[in-house]
C-alpha cells in the first residue's frame, strides 16, 4: 500500500466559494463514503472552528465528520481518538499555532495514529498550523521579512509526514521569504516549502513498479503558489552571522510553482510541463504539412519547383474559400502563414 | 580611463548617525576636493530636497555642491547644466519618481552627460528612483508582494549606466520580490537586483592588465542586504500566464548579500568571500603543528610512538599554566583539544 497522499494548505482556504481545495480533499478522501476525523488542537478556538469544517465537508459530501481534539499530551494517550484516527479515510488538521498542535501530539498515540495512518494510506491535509506540522523540522514562529537575518525564527520538530523539508504557510501574504531563507541557510539539506493563501502543496508518493524508484511529487493546487528553496549549492554565513544580521545566502535555487506545477522532491527538479498547444497554430501546422508531403513526391516526380508550393497553396485556399460560406477576402490574398 | 564606480542605494539611507553610505559616495567623489552635482528631477518636493543633500554633503567634507534639476526635456538641453556635469567628480540622484527622471533625461544631453561623466571615471550614485534608473531596464512601478504575477509591474527602459540589469529598491520594506522575479521571468538575460533601504550596491569595472579581461564587480555597502536573481536556467510559463495569475518561474538562482559580500556580476557568480579565522583556534592550530613537526623529526629518528604527542601536549600545557597566572584547572587535564 503506497502512502497517503498529503494536502499542505498556506491557510485562508476558500471556503465559501470555489471552495477546490477542501472539494479536493474531500474527494481524495473517499467522496460520499469519506469518514473524516477533524483536529483542532492547534486552534484557540472553541466548538466553531469544528463545527465550520464539519458544514464545509458534509456539503462535499461527505459520509461522517468526527473530532479528535486532545487538549494536552494526557488526553492524546485516549484510546478512542487513536480509534478514530484508524478508521478515518481522510484526516484534517486546522490553523492555529503549530506549537501547541506538536507539542500536544507529536510522539503520543494520537500523533503516531496519524503517522500509521499517513503511512496506510490515508489522505492527511492541513492548513497553516496544520500544514507546518507535517514536515520533519516545523518553523515554531517568527516574523515576516523578504530579507533574510539571524535569528529571524525558531525551529522545532514536527510529524514527519515529509521528510528533509520544512514547511510554511501563508508564505506571500505574511511575507516570510526571510525566515524560509534563514532556516535553509541554517539547515541546507531541508527544502524550504512556502505555501501561499487557498493554494495546497499536494504531496504523493509514487513508486515506479518496473524500475522500483519511488519519489515524492508535490503538485500545486489553488489560487496562489508554491516556493521551494533548494539550498543544495549554498554558500553562506549562517554558522557565523551575527544576531539579526542580514545573511549571505548565495546560490538558493528558487521555483516558483503555479496551480498545475509539479515538482519532484525526491530530485529536487521541475517536473517537465507539458507544453499548451495553441489549436489554430496546429490546425495550420498539419495543414502545410500535407502541401509539403505533396510538394515532396511531386519533386521526386520531377514535375515540381519550389515555387509550385506557393501556386498549390492558393488553390487551396480558394478551395476552402468555396467549401466555406464566410471567408473573408482577405483569405484569398495569399497562402496560409 | 576606467569607468566609474556606480553606488545603488536602497533608498532610505542612514543621514543622521552612521550616515556609511553617505559618507562612502563622497569619499569616492575625493572628499575634500568633491565637487557634488546633485541631481533632484524625481523628487515633486522643492528646494528642501537639495537643501538636506547639500548640507550633508558638505558635513562629509565636500568642498562644492551644486544642483542640476531640469524639470523637462526642454530643459535638459541646457548647456550649463551640461558643464556642471562635465565639471563634477561626483553625481547623486535623488528618489521621488524615476519615470519622470527618466523621461526628462534619458536621451537629452543632460542624460548624455551623466552616461559620459560615469565613462570618464565619475563616480554616479542614485538613491531609490535614482537607482532604478541606473540600468538598461529599469521597473516604472508595480505593485507589492513576495509571489510572482503577470503584470505586476512595468519595465521602462534606464540611463543603462548597467547593462543587462533590471533595479528595485526599497526591497525589502516593500516586499518587491514578486515583481523582480516577475521581471526576470520575462527576460531571463536581465539579473535582477533587489537592494534594502539604507544599502548600496556598489559596481566597479575591473580590468585584468594581465589577461586583459574585464569584469563588474557588485559590492555591499549598510544595513540590509542585496538580493540578486539570475534566470538564466528559468523554466516560466510567462510568455502565456494569465492576467495577474501567479507565474511558473522555477530554477531561478538567488544570493542574498549582506555588506561585505562581493558579486561577480559578468560570470553571475559570487566572489567567494575570504574565511574568517578564530584568533584561538589558529593559535592552538599553530601550537598542534610545531608539536607535530617535532614529533615527526622524533619518530623520524627512532625515539618516539604517536602517543608521545599525548604526554608532550601535556608538558607543553603545563608549561604555559606556569607563565600564566589566570590558568584554570581544567586546562590541566588534558592537551588542547
Amino acid at each position: 500500500m503506497p502512502r497517503g497522499p498529503l494536502m499542505i494548505i498556506g491557510g485562508a482556504e476558500d471556503k465559501l466559494r470555489r471552495r477546490t481545495i477542501l472539494r479536493e480533499f474531500v474527494a481524495a478522501a473517499g467522496g460520499p463514503e469519506a469518514r473524516i476525523a477533524v483536529i483542532p488542537t492547534a486552534s484557540s478556538l472553541g466548538p466553531e472552528v469544528v463545527e465550520v469544517y464539519d458544514a464545509l465537508f458534509r456539503r462535499e459530501g461527505a459520509a461522517e465528520v468526527v473530532t479528535v481534539r486532545p487538549e494536552s499530551r494526557e488526553e492524546a494517550q485516549d484510546p478512542d481518538l487513536v480509534e478514530a484516527l484508524g478508521k478515518a479515510t481522510g484526516i484534517f488538521m486546522t490553523g492555529g499555532n503549530q506549537l501547541k498542535l506538536s507539542s500536544m501530539v507529536c510522539g503520543t498515540p494520537v500523533g503516531d495514529a496519524i503517522v500509521a495512518a499517513h503511512r496506510a494510506g490515508t489522505v492527511v491535509a492541513g492548513t497553516s498550523a496544520g500544514a507546518s506540522i507535517q514536515s520533519s523540522h516545523m518553523v515554531a514562529f517568527g516574523v515576516g521579512g523578504t530579507t533574510p537575518k539571524q535569528r529571524m525564527t525558531q525551529v522545532a520538530a514536527g510529524l514527519g509526514l515529509l521528510q528533509s523539508v520544512v514547511i510554511d504557510q501563508h508564505f506571500e501574504q505574511r511575507s516570510r521569504y526571510g525566515r524560509l531563507l534563514m532556516i535553509v541557510a541554517q539547515s541546507p539539506q531541508l527544502l524550504g516549502i512556502g505555501v501561499d493563501e487557498d493554494t495546497a502543496a499536494v504531496v504523493e508518493h509514487e513508486v515506479d513498479e518496473a524500475t522500483g524508484t519511488d519519489r515524492d511529487v508535490l503538485r500545486v493546487l489553488g489560487r496562489g503558489a508554491v516556493t521551494v528553496m533548494d539550498g543544495s549549492h549554498i554558500v553562506t554565513n549562517a554558522y557565523e552571522a551575527k544576531r539579526s544580521a542580514p545573511l549571505l545566502a548565495s546560490g538558493v535555487v528558487l521555483h516558483v510553482l503555479p496551480e498545475g506545477a509539479a515538482f519532484d522532491l525526491t530530485a529536487r527538479a521541475l517536473v517537465p510541463p507539458r507544453a499548451s498547444v495553441d489549436p489554430s497554430e496546429e490546425a495550420e501546422l498539419v495543414e502545410a504539412g500535407k502541401d509539403l508531403r505533396q510538394m515532396a513526391r511531386d519533386i521526386a516526380a520531377g514535375d515540381a519547383s519550389p515555387s509550385t508550393l506557393k501556386r498549390r497553396q492558393a488553390r487551396e485556399a480558394k478551395k476552402s474559400k468555396k467549401s466555406t460560406d464566410h471567408a473573408s477576402d482577405r483569405s484569398q490574398d495569399g497562402a496560409p502563414s
